[in-house]
C-alpha cells in the first residue's frame, strides 16, 4: 500500500461494481476488473481473495464494530437496546458508503447464490452477537431471541434505506423499525 | 405408491436419516439408502430430487402451512398474533415428527453446507410469509420485519425444543418464546 498506488482497493471496488453492474457477476473476471482499475491482477488478490469478496469482505469490519458495541455496552443495559445501538453503529457505518451499499446490493439482488451468501452472512453476524449477549449474561434463548430481532430489525431499516428517496440516514431507520417493533409488539392481543 | 411398497417415503427417510447419522450426509450415497431401506435407486428417486431432498422435502409444505394460516385469519386480526398463530401451526405439524427433526437437526448441524441451506430455508419461509402479510394490507417494511421476528421466536423455540428434555410441546414453546419477545420489548428503555 505506498504512496505509488494511492486507494488501490477503493479503486478495486468502483472497477469491480462497474463491471457487476454492467456485465453481472458471473461474467466478470479478475483480470478485467484489475484492468479497469488500472492495476494489475496480482494488486487485485493483494486485497481480495477473489471477486466476491469485494462484496462480503466487509463483514469481518461490520462484525467486529457489532460485536465490539455490545461487549462495550454498560454492564446494567437493556440486551434489546444493546444490539439496537449496535445495529445504529453499524447503520451510521454503512451511511458512510451509501453509494458503495446501494451498487453491491443491486449486484447481489441480480444473483441468487449471492443473495444467498448474503442471508448467511447475516446468520453469522445473528450468531456472533448472540454469543456476546451470552457473555454479558443473557440465556441462550433470549440472547438468539434478541440477535435475531436485531437482524430483523436492521434488514427492515436496510431495505427502507435502499429505497429512501428523501435522504433519511441508515441509523435513523434503524430506530424507526425498532419503533415499529416495539408496536407491533404491544399491539399483539394474544394473551 | 402401490400397495406392494407400504410407506416406502417413510422407509427411505429412515434409512436416509440412520445412514447420514453413521457416516455422515457427505459420505453416504442414494444407492446405500435405497439398500438399507430395502428398495430401488428408482424408487428413491420417484420420492425425492437428491439425498438433500430427504432434509428439506419438507419446506414446501411448512410454507403452505404457513403462507394458508395467515391467508386464513381473520381480516382484523393483529398482523403479529396472525404469524406466531401460524408458527404454532407449523410447530404442531413439526411435533407429530420430533424424531425425525431431532435426527435431521443433528445431521445439518455437522455439515456447514446444510446449515447454510437451512438458513436459505428459513429466509424463504420468511419471505413467503412477508408477501402474505402484504397482501392482508401489511406494508412492505412492516411486513418484512414480522415475519422476520416471526422466524426469529420460531428459531429460538425451535432451539429450545431439540434441547427439551421436560417434555413441552414446540407450539408452548412458540408461545413461551413470543412472551419472552415481548418482555424483551417492553423492556427495552430507549425512547
Amino acid at each position: 500500500m505506498g504512496r505509488w498506488e494511492p486507494d488501490s482497493r477503493g479503486r478495486l471496488e468502483t472497477a469491480a461494481l462497474a463491471l457487476f453492474g454492467e456485465r453481472g457477476f458471473e461474467n466478470t473476471t479478475v483480470v478485467e476488473i484489475a484492468a479497469r482499475a488500472g492495476l494489475t491482477e496480482r494488486t487485485f488478490f493483494r486485497y481480495f481473495a477473489d471477486k466476491r469478496e469485494v462484496l462480503f469482505g466487509g463483514a469481518g469490519a461490520l462484525r467486529e464494530l457489532l460485536v465490539g458495541t455490545v461487549d462495550g455496552a454498560p454492564e446494567n443495559a437493556d440486551p434489546l437496546d444493546v444490539v439496537v445501538a449496535a445495529f445504529e453503529a453499524a447503520a451510521a457505518m454503512l451511511q458512510e458508503r451509501r453509494e458503495f451499499a446501494l451498487r453491491r446490493q443491486a449486484v447481489i439482488a441480480a444473483n441468487t447464490e449471492l443473495r444467498e451468501r448474503e442471508v448467511i452472512k447475516l446468520a453469522l453476524l445473528a450468531a456472533a452477537v448472540a454469543d456476546a449477549l451470552r457473555r454479558r449474561g443473557v440465556s441462550e434463548t433470549a440472547a438468539s431471541l434478541i440477535a435475531d430481532t436485531g437482524i430483523a430489525i436492521f434488514s427492515a431499516a436496510f431495505a427502507a434505506w435502499i429505497n429512501e428517496t428523501e435522504h433519511r440516514e441508515f441509523p435513523l431507520l434503524i430506530r424507526e423499525s425498532f419503533d415499529e417493533l416495539r408496536a407491533v409488539t404491544a399491539g399483539a392481543t394474544r394473551p
